[in-house]
């Protein structure tokens, strides 16, 4: 991991795939409908040196084992519905962050890193509401800063009630750093903590145990530490009786995601990224079903990882976050699309109409999180059309996605393929909602939501450009004399312009409409912590954060911002 | 004003105050229903020396004189009902904030800057909402970033259709920061204009003129330059009709505040600031009437600007914009009140009742403005409520507004002053909401809206520390014996934490709820555009802010963040 702003590329690849037999960090156990995720930090597996992971505090490698668990929980295990998150040490739950990992680490890591964490706590979320599989944290032990915000995402909290346990965001106090992986944002918007008692929470170093914390709101129970195993599992059942998951069916193993790095291309059976390190933008092509689908849902969950919008979507997802942490340079991801409409079309008539069949419904949720990982993706993002592309129902939610889009008016000259289309599935009209919780379409068209009743009659048609222009489905249709020297000066102006200046425009575009959870904290929360991470105060020699474990304390400018 | 992060100290003090006779960049003039308000900016009457203010642009100053302009117009004349904002220059309408000002300004006064800006354009749409006082943007010229965001400030724009005149927002592409005064948020949420539009719009330097303009939604209407003042008479005569303010009222006239600055001592007439520099805090008293409420409405606006409610707001105002921009380094406010809480209950009396009177009204919407200048003001504020307090109604949001509450129970030994109580009344349920659009109680009690409705059948009560405690009113109700060190120990604290971490706590926990336009503006829009006024891409020596009028163009690290 790069140690300070100027040093860049000796960072090692970070590679997002693991799975079970592979975690250092967690324990995962299934009994019947309960599962049993324990954190147990081993203190040597850092993915970078520098810094030891003790007492059960997390870096990346530590999150990617999480977010590996929590999806494989959704997929290989359909029987169960609900989730026990705890520690599996003896004496404290998390330490939160490791903050040794965040003092050497370049600003950007540090952002990165927290995006992915808060990725990770979102999809918690979503794995409750959604796929009814209810996480529960059971506190057995200290439980500060990125502990606590981990415990947030659980639908409830049961704490030990003994003289060493407590809820802490220590970050303001201690680091000068905000609780920036929605600590703050769910204190107030989901537990509802009253603000100056969530003010006053926040600036204690010590945290709050026992009694205070329950009537507080900071945590659902506490329970001595006696019965802390048996009331874990009393409220589980509570939580999986809840749920409609199925109890006999079959789980859906997630096979390793094969991908290949050849110089500057990275390639998977559905995805290619062609790198353009000259032009800083890295060009995408997401490619459309080779075959009908499958005749029904039993037959799809026979597929298994290679049905394809799973495993279309688990190799965009792959993509996604081996760009964002390992090509930062690249300020510009260029989407193309390639296939047939009319296959992507019937595979999305499936998971239409089988979103009530618990393995369609996981493929929906996964393919909606990761269309959701490209909304917060600090890079301009511009969807190509052309002839031979395959914008149609889920893959146009792409070019939905986008900042921009070109598509070009008309076959090309000497290209016998035909003018490219887009179309419309029903699955752009509610089962992939964006994080402020409007369809894609309906975050595009604020000003005429009739618009988007409109569109809805024209499901299965095939949009020519000008047809899709006038919809207001893309930017620009130019023809083929325009279409090179127009896209050409496009991409190179989005490279030319300074990259931070774009991160924040386009997080400010991309979020019309209403505000959620999950937009206060990828915009509120997270701008404010971005800002932090830059000011001396924090980051400085003398800042807090990298003083911390010094033993002494970081010295401020008083001034207010 | 200080040049640089570390040059303090050195900047004039600003002073807020003003009126017309004293303008330099503004020409208001009334006629009947419809007022004209022309913005012709004196090149060399800037607020500080090393910048001239070409094209119209603006600093500080002239903003302070713009968001004069708006109150006056509120009070002193109720006959108008519509406001053309328009430039006085012949070939420019407004080129937005002067970069060389921002170029040689601090990171505080930058961001500072911005704050009071949106205020400002926040007040252009509460005059036109709330006091059915509605603006009309003309645009006569060029008007290109911050002039843009004025514009987007008017309820409607009409734009010249000529080869010179056009919108533009080229923050992105010329300076590398955001259009940060509002644009990229008014942009889609207010006026819808389609996300993949504003991208393109927002990296174009030289803006839409012309029939585009009206398509994409930037502007309401194009008319040849030769029909423009007929068309501008003719809109403001549309927006006039629509209006409820009175045609025969007599205004109030909003005479000069009175202050005196002796050593570290801030006093008005009811509102009293001493300074303690050693412990970085401003100890605020707000004083309660000394009389009671004149009879009626009528004899209330007779009193003018001398009227308690309007007298005291207006003080509390001056206090806090003096404190945020001339003492940055106290971080905490502590604020008190003194006076009886029957004389504010019969102010408060008459406030509600009168709400239909056009004074009344603007007296109400002023003090909400204020107290709205406390919810994002980047300062600790403390409330401390003891025996001589008045924390009723109007008195008690500032208690409300505040990140944390002490008051104390029961009397104080050797005092024979009766022990504190707070009292709500019902301005505290209605006319002074947040910017998130919730009334500070509402926000208060996110989860338990059943408990605003059981306070509102306590209004008139006197409610002790127990009580007030109780019913969730105050954080912490210490007695005599645990007051002075608790509440002592509370204040050293808050004063040595990180300035900066505080700012992006405090943004984030007293914003609960649902967010708005203007928590949009002060929350997502400006914590990014603090974040790029970090970054050296912007501010760096080789930044384009810094570049820009060298003829040379910034260089940027292109890595994402």
């Amino acid at each position: 991991m790069a140690s300070g702003e100027g040093q860049g590329g000796e960072r090692p690849v970070v590679d997002f795939r693991t799975e079970p037999a592979r975690y250092r960090h967690w324990k995962l156990s299934v009994d019947g409908p309960i599962a049993t995720l324990a954190m147990d930090v081993s203190e040597d597996g850092g993915l970078a040196p520098g810094y030891e992971l003790k007492l059960n505090s997390y870096d990346l490698g530590v999150d990617i084992e999480l977010a590996d668990a929590i999806q494989r929980l959704r997929f290989e295990h359909p029987e169960v519905r609900a989730v026990i998150l705890t520690s599996g040490k003896e004496r404290v739950f998390c330490a939160g962050a490791n903050i040794r990992m965040l003092g050497q680490s370049s600003h950007g890591w540090k952002v990165n890193f927290c995006k992915f964490t808060n990725e990770t706590r979102n999809g918690i979320e979503d794995a409750t509401e959604h796929s009814r599989q209810a996480y529960l944290a059971v506190v057995n032990g200290p439980c500060a800063g990125g502990g606590y915000e981990l415990a947030l995402a659980a639908d409830r909290i049961v704490m030990a009630d003994d003289g060493n346990t407590s809820v802490a965001l220590p970050e303001v106090p201690l680091l000068a750093v905000l609780p920036g992986t929605g600590g703050l944002t769910r204190l107030v918007d989901k537990r509802h903590v009253r603000r100056d008692r969530a003010d006053f929470f926040c600036t204690l170093e010590e945290g709050i145990r026992g009694k205070r914390a329950v009537e507080w709101g900071l945590v659902d129970e506490v329970v001595p530490r006696s019965r802390l195993e048996e009331t874990a599992r009393q409220r589980a059942e509570e939580l999986a009786a809840r749920s409609d998951r199925p109890a006999d069916a079959r789980g859906v193993a997630l096979t390793p995601i094969e991908r290949t790095i050849e110089g500057d291309v990275v390639r998977y059976r559905h995805v290619e990224c062609r790198i353009d390190r000259a032009r800083s933008r890295a060009e995408i092509v997401v490619r459309g079903p080779e075959a009908s689908p499958p005749a029904d849902a039993a037959t799809a969950q026979a597929q298994g990882a290679a049905y394809w919008p799973l495993a279309m979507g688990r190799e965009l997802d792959d993509c996604i976050l081996h760009l964002r942490t390992n090509e930062e340079q690249l300020g510009l991801w260029v989407l193309r699309t390639e296939g047939a409409a009319d296959l992507v079309d019937a595979h999305d008539r499936l998971l239409a109409a089988g979103s009530d069949h618990w393995f369609l419904r996981e493929v929906a949720l996964f393919l909606k999180r990761t269309l959701k990982r490209l909304d917060v993706t600090s890079r301009s993002i511009f969807a190509l059309v052309e002839p031979g592309s395959c914008f149609t129902g889920t893959l146009l939610e792409l070019l939905l996605a986008s900042d921009r889009s070109y598509m070009l008016a008309g076959a090309r000259d000497g290209d016998d393929r035909p003018a490219a289309t887009l179309r419309l599935t029903t699955m752009n009209f509610g089962p992939y909602p964006m994080p402020n919780g409007l369809t894609r379409l309906a975050s595009r068209f604020l000003d005429e939501p009739g618009r988007v009743d409109d569109l809805k009659g024209r499901i299965g048609q095939d949009l020519d450009a000008a047809a899709a222009e006038a919809a207001g489905l893309v930017t620009f249709a130019p023809d083929d004399i325009d279409w090179d020297d127009e896209v050409r000066i496009a991409l190179e102006e989005r490279a030319a312009f300074s990259a931070d200046a774009l991160t924040g425009m386009e997080a400010s575009l991309r979020f019309g409409g209403p505000e959620t959870l999950e937009t206060k904290i990828f915009g509120r929360l997270t701008a404010w912590q971005n800002w932090i991470f830059q000011r001396p105060n924090a980051v400085g020699p003398k800042g807090a954060l990298q003083r911390y474990g010094t033993g002494q304390r970081g010295e401020f400018d008083r001034r207010r911002v």
